[in-house]
């Protein structure tokens, strides 16, 4: 019992539901990461774009903004995901959460995860914000 | 220059605001985990309900709904925080989350943070579920 | 665009092609928290089957030994994860990891991650060897 | 029941109270990381003064140098708050931690955290001590 | 080159002054949980007491009460550490810190690591602190 | 009672034994990392080698594949770390480790600890892996 090829036709459409998944949400062009991987761990790639947007981010229950929400609880909590957060918090105003939404969540992880994982989330939203003149964001 | 004294009028007027802010979304009832703390640390209990609660989850900008998923995302990540993830997913009850919105919320958390820690969320969802007659939950 | 049904046939297969890899390295019975999880988190329980073991477990590349020792030293590091630890820890030795490398493996860890999450896997270890009376183990 | 708003004459006085202690223990600058959430953050840092300086470091029960022990412990533990730690490795040196009692307790820290943390965190106190003409540190 | 042998008279030597410092700490009785690695883990345990004591606990550079902040810092921070946090903040009543100032280490936590974290490490610094008659401690 | 002073002729011997470790899975070069810390924490430096890499990884229980599988999972599932990462998954090659079976080791994680940590890690095997010519690996 081996898993599917990933270039099978079956997995081939699982890709590309995932695609078409992230295409709705990251504006119209797949995150360069996803490129990046392909000499190293197309795999990885594969099952980010099949699994976790075609299988999870498809799935009904909740609306883009609330798993935005999650998402960046969670890769604010994790810590050392700049590079995560920063195509999720794109993703993030992509799906229509507003600056203000995004920076009030971040203030909100600093209590239950402490400032400083606070502030590193924040410094990557500024790097975000500033690249699509959102600066300084309404409070 | 030293701290407020917790028990000062301000600071007693700041910690009954954040006490108001919590009965909102608590169902009525300061948790019993306050309490507990009256004898051992009652300065972490003040500021978890005077900053955590009256400075915080009071501010416009997010609603209950939305600063519960990002409540939840956080919690799961860390992980070691069932006590406090039982707590807040009370609250995400009680401030209108659906059980379906919460699961698919530590559903959606798994590609995140990974299996092992959606799993321990799910269970204590599930305790609080079924204390409150939500099992089984809509798919 | 939204995701498959877990129930749709497509699904069914992909979920009963990863129950049957997770047999081969359970020792034939499928963990009893995927049976939890059916009235909570259905959707959870089968993308840990199907994508878990069925996409990823499956894959050539690492032997089941070798995938084992992998995920010691993760759920090791991650702490907090012993109810998945234990059930690694019964997988390893059904896989033919003896308990002098599952512990070498923990007593290794103990300097990338410190001696407290190392103890905390061993604890669980020892409970899992006494169950099966390999206590105590070759040094 | 909404948040003060933190340019109430309350809050700015709270806030005034925070700056205080910060320049009691930073040398008689604000962190430039403060002015730097201006556009983006301003609660945040507003909270991190009032709460995290006026509130708790002010507090009795702990001198500067052993808040400074534990948030070192804290932050090497965290990992990846490399910026927050070189700040409060700078504290550290300014409320009277010697080079050798910091470097000490990210020795320490080794065996409760791992190696890798503890070498992240001496090389940025190795960043800090080079600044200041520290090094080689007395063993 | 293979490792020596933990019941090599020169490891046994690191080990009999390993413990020298352990019952200068700890009271005068090895921890339990030393005698319970012996049929699982010896290597774990004979290494947390020769390097872990006798290398690291016993330098000069800082002194017991420092080298507790330091790790009641680091065991907060880490969470799921809590039977090592136990013995911890009994080791740290053993050298000399006062409830006071224990309780103050964690509520200092909060700001860095999360009230989670921080309500996590005061329940069990409750239970040590009732076993000893300790409560309601001096704030 | 104090630790051993590590310039003592014991202490020598073990930096030295390890240091013998260390060449057998670096290639010959010791890291250059521990002459870094040499003027600011060289306890720390002298106990990775003599305790690390002499004691620990010295050990027989597992070979250097195995150490190294268990160590990649670690630090993957750390975060943070991703100078020591480099530095392991070069040993991991020199060990004998292939390409594919790391890309795997790190995609098989990303169930475990989530999809960010495991393309974190994969970033620097990419790294790795270019400075070596061996992209793109087989799959």
């Amino acid at each position: 019992m081996t898993a599917p090829d990933i270039n099978s036709p079956a997995e081939q459409e699982r890709y590309e539901r995932g695609l078409e998944v992230l295409a709705t949400v990251d504006g119209g062009s797949a995150p360069a990461v996803m490129d990046s991987l392909a000499d190293v761990a197309p795999a990885l790639a594969h099952h980010i774009v099949a699994f976790g947007f075609g299988d999870i981010y498809a799935r009904p229950g909740l609306d883009p903004k609330q798993r935005q929400l999650v998402t960046l609880g969670i890769l604010t909590a994790l810590g050392g995901c700049e590079p995560q957060l920063e195509v999720h918090l794109k993703t993030a105003l992509n799906v229509g959460l507003t600056p203000t939404e995004i920076v009030e969540s971040l203030t909100h992880a600093a209590g239950y995860c402490g400032f400083p994982r606070a502030l590193n989330a924040v410094t990557v939203a500024k790097k975000v914000f500033a690249e699509r003149d959102l600066l300084p964001i309404a409070t």
